[in-house]
């Protein structure tokens, strides 16, 4: 990875480059790539709401955007997780791709891997297991891949992308490491990690950087995510849920998860993770009326084509890109 | 259309409902239809922000979304109509299927026609015609028809919606009919209607209620329609613009027309119709730059749903509707 270079001030010098031109006939690929299989595998594409009254707080860092909605306060979706457990009384399988918003810190304007409105490839299925939603995700990565390798070289060589990067990803099954022997990699990096914690950039980085595939990490510790991810009955302290990283140092792809979904249980959680359950008025009503159990990810769509095209910054991908702290268009 | 009927409090019901999910259904066949269609043609899909400095303002009796944006007052797009027209600067034709925000007055809640949050396919076509985007418009609406109609015959049976319905619509070409010509017969039907103003409801209603396919009514009077509708050179005083109406008193399914590009046209209009320029900083800047002649029309995915389904209220659509005034999840 280079040095950040921020997006050109004038967004037609950006729209008509040639690199960001490829870059978005790769993105339209990969989302006709997902939403083939995942309508060959019977899911159903539903909308998810944009505003509501509560959103997804398991978003590390980055503030939620306020809505004045007819004179409440409103938020604007971070993640469609919470609609996506609902929208399991309707179909056994269903997907969304939708934006986001979340404020992140101005800081993270140079990361490269930061935009403050994003798309997620949010996935969910009714009784599934951890392990059945990992295969999935990999099988859409796949996808995405086998079909851009193909229909958009040339794209790919003008970007200087080269396919070879994606030999190993589809040639064998993604590597899945168990969030305890991440930590022990990053600690013999020499990079400090705590072990029941979220793993930081510089080790995330570093064990990115090191791999040749994408590869999961599974089972994080309960004080590093949201409340919705399952604990583990046989691990208690753990969660059943995984992120999926890219190589080459680009990073996390996508996260996911089994899904707390008794009432009891998520109350419980949400005190743990100092969420006031009094602020979750509709979804605790659904949640007592009785939800499914599930499993499901979100893949970041951005960070999935900066990935596939070799971008060195994520706004690189997008036609109107939003940069933490900048106020634009 | 029978009376107002409000959705059920709980949302249990209503995911759960067959209705909910036979409409359901065909929505997302719509969305594939029209996604085949337009890559078909050679279309770009983008994906278009969701807030932004400024968004449309012609979103008559609407008010607009405001977001705490970095402490900057930040919009919810209301429609993708200034970022379409940037697009073309990357792709000759180009769509985006998004979600967009319009906070209706809280008494159209029971019209059985507005949503706060829908989508909208939107569609943009550098150096079109009107004519040439209308032919386009009916060619999605038919796309989607054909393939909902074999592809679901089960879910529009259970929905109570005869396929009769739409012998004509997939017969011949749909009417294009003036404003002024539409104006006459709103007046002949004993309906109050200024012949230089928007159609009222209940003009709207009483031609879609007459038809028996969908049909456009075309050339606005200037005053009715946002700065962005261009004005025919040869009719001052008009729009090179249209709606599409469905029939059965269903009403409006899609708005559209030629584009002002120019930079003093667009100034000239800005004033016109009330609007500030100072507030559209970044898109004058790229008018002022050279954006491209084009044409392009937005079609209301719910409302498209509601007339395919026979649906009497356009909530019944929509896994998760919000409607105007209503704060609810």
């Amino acid at each position: 990875m280079n040095d950040h270079r921020p997006p050109p001030n004038d967004i037609a010098t950006h729209l008509r480059a040639p690199r960001t031109r490829a870059a978005l006939l790769v993105q339209q690929r990969i989302l006709v790539a997902v939403r083939d299989t995942l309508l060959r595998e019977g899911f159903v594409e539903l909308s998810a709401p944009l505003v509501g009254p509560v959103t997804d707080p398991g978003v590390r860092g980055a503030k939620q955007a306020d809505v004045d909605y007819y004179g409440t306060t409103y938020k604007i979706m971070t993640s469609a997780i919470l609609y996506k457990q609902a929208a399991l009384l309707s179909f056994d399988k269903i997907f969304s791709i939708a934006p986001n918003v979340r404020l992140e810190p101005p800081e993270t304007a140079s990361t490269g891997r930061h935009l403050v409105e994003f798309h997620q490839i949010d996935v969910e299925v009714a009784d599934a297991t951890a392990e059945g939603v990992m295969e999935l995700a990999q099988t859409l990565v796949r996808a995405a891949v086998s079909s851009v390798l193909p229909d958009l070289a040339e794209e790919l060589e003008g970007l200087g992308r080269d396919p070879a990067a994606f030999v190993e990803l589809l040639g064998r099954p993604f590597d899945r490491v168990d969030h305890a022997a991440a930590v022990a990699r990053v600690v013999e990096f020499g990079i400090d990690q705590r072990a029941t914690a979220e793993i930081s950039w510089p080790g995330e980085r570093a064990l990115s950087g090191k791999a040749t595939a994408p590869f999961f990490i599974t089972g994080y510790p309960k004080g590093s995510r949201g409340f919705y991810d399952r604990e583990s009955t046989r691990r208690p302290g753990f969660l059943r849920n995984f992120d999926l990283l890219a190589p080459e140092g680009y990073g996390e792809l996508a996260s996911g998860g089994e899904r707390e979904h008794e009432y009891q249980r998520i109350i419980a959680r949400m005190r743990e993770t100092g969420e006031n359950p009094a602020k979750y008025g509709w979804y605790l009503d659904l949640v007592r009326d009785g939800i499914r159990p599930s499993a499901g990810f979100g893949i970041g769509l951005e960070r999935l084509t900066r990935y596939l095209v070799g971008a060195d910054e994520v706004w690189e991908v997008c036609a109107f890109p939003k940069l933490p702290g900048r106020v634009t268009r």
